[in-house]
């Protein structure tokens, strides 16, 4: 599936118009449908629906099912395949016995009933479930190279070039090879994808790695970065405070507004030699 | 509560580094409570938590009440209030029993079963529960208006201004006047955060309004809009395919790319005199 459509648009400049055809990036609903074993019984259940860039789903699926902490391993997906004639929106995912879904249930919907003001946890307490990276890592990275980042990842966004529109997430080595770069209007999703694409080829974790995603760092892309086990995570646009706060706690370095060669380091500034 | 955090950061410019303060967009998580009637007996549940910038929390969950379908009018809210001690991140909604909570969670998990490629549907019927705008409305938009809607909002970002990463919804008269902007970290809250500011203000449906966002155009976005009936949605960035088609299927007038006085028309240039 492209990850494009091209659309007739009308296009106004100094309020004079002209009918043209444009590139836009494209969306789509995707199902994830899973199986998993609960007391000796299968249970076959509806798990998600998320808006996507089509393309790559098989590993947008089990992207999402790691970083949201449901299986810890390729070896818990038994089979990971599209359902319905191509192109599906639809994909399904057998978990082993060895995934406690229900467990992971319950510990979601307790960990949503106790982000509150009245239970006297922080609410970054309450929500935070992220384990901290080992702080004896011996990665050092030069400010040169996390310059360098906004021109290595042009190279390879193929779908924003064409649209403006699609977010990418990318996996760089120390010596600033980029290993893999996923595009997608979300930008959970591409981060998503890269996350899949490591677990399914056995690239995980990414201790020695930098993430750089070309989109503003929330809580959530921490959080994700943190179940890959990545130790620098950069982004163009900047961070918010509980992203800072997440990434601090965790030993993460977070890097924002990566362009135009500067950036601010808002954590673990000691992985990175100026 | 602020919509910024004072944070210290360490800033790298052509690997020359500084120690300074930074203003970087608050993120808190909140939980959304509601009690609502099923058969005589009244139900108090967690319908979600969302990440969101502090500050208009009850505008935020009434207009995600409302955008979600679950509430049609104001008057369905019969209590809307924060709980615990500020600054607090847990809110509840008492809803009348003329709302029919039940109904909604099922219709939401069938289309959620029905958005598949095996059932036959498209992707977009199965998800899209949009009623189509009137097509006979008056509202003429000249293409000049269009140009100054960035400066128009820029006088009222001062979340953005400060920190370069909270998004920012308005709502604009057809003559150019801004009635009201929100912020949020999340582009869809501060939707959500608009919407619930009209709702609870007697100022819907927005026939006659124009809405801006800074963001891209996703299909949630033209979806909310379309929920608080308006005709025209504006972006500073460009939308996806989904979005284009169901601003065609409603008869929305959808303008991306709105900067550096050009823009595109997705959908319902009628509408727009250049």
């Amino acid at each position: 599936m492209e990850k494009t459509r091209r659309m007739n648009v009308k296009r106004i400049s100094n309020s004079l118009s002209e009918q043209v055809l444009d590139d836009v990036p494209a969306e789509e609903p995707l199902a994830i449908r899973v199986a998993h074993w609960f007391k000796d019984v299968r249970r076959a259940e509806n798990l998600a629906v998320t808006m996507r860039t089509p393309g790559h789903d098989r590993e947008l699926a089990a992207g999402l099912l790691f970083a949201e902490g449901i299986i810890r391993h390729a070896e818990d997906l038994l089979e990971l395949r599209m359902l319905g004639a191509a192109p599906s929106n639809e994909i399904f995912a057998e978990l082993s016995k060895d995934v406690d879904f229900e467990c992971w249930r319950v510990a979601r919907n307790s960990l949503l009933n106790s982000s509150c003001g009245v239970c006297g946890k922080s609410s970054r307490e309450a929500i935070v479930p992220v384990r901290p990276l080992a702080e004896n890592d011996t990665l050092r990275i030069s400010a040169s190279l996390i310059d360098s980042l906004p021109s290595l990842l042009g190279k390879h966004q193929s779908g924003f070039l064409a649209t403006g529109g699609l977010h990418a997430a990318a996996l760089i080595t120390a010596e600033g090879s980029v290993e893999a770069v996923f595009e997608d209007i979300g930008r959970h999703n591409a981060l998503d994808k890269l996350i899949g694409w490591a677990l399914l080829s056995g690239r995980l974790p990414w201790q020695d790695r930098i993430v750089f995603l070309t989109s503003r760092g929330s809580f959530e892309l921490v959080q994700k970065a943190a179940a890959a086990g990545a130790h620098v995570l950069a982004t163009v646009g900047g961070p918010s405070s509980l992203a800072i706060e997440t990434a601090r706690d965790c030993h993460m370095t977070l890097l924002g507004f990566v362009r135009d060669r500067r950036f601010n380091v808002y954590s673990g500034d000691w992985r990175i030699n100026s």
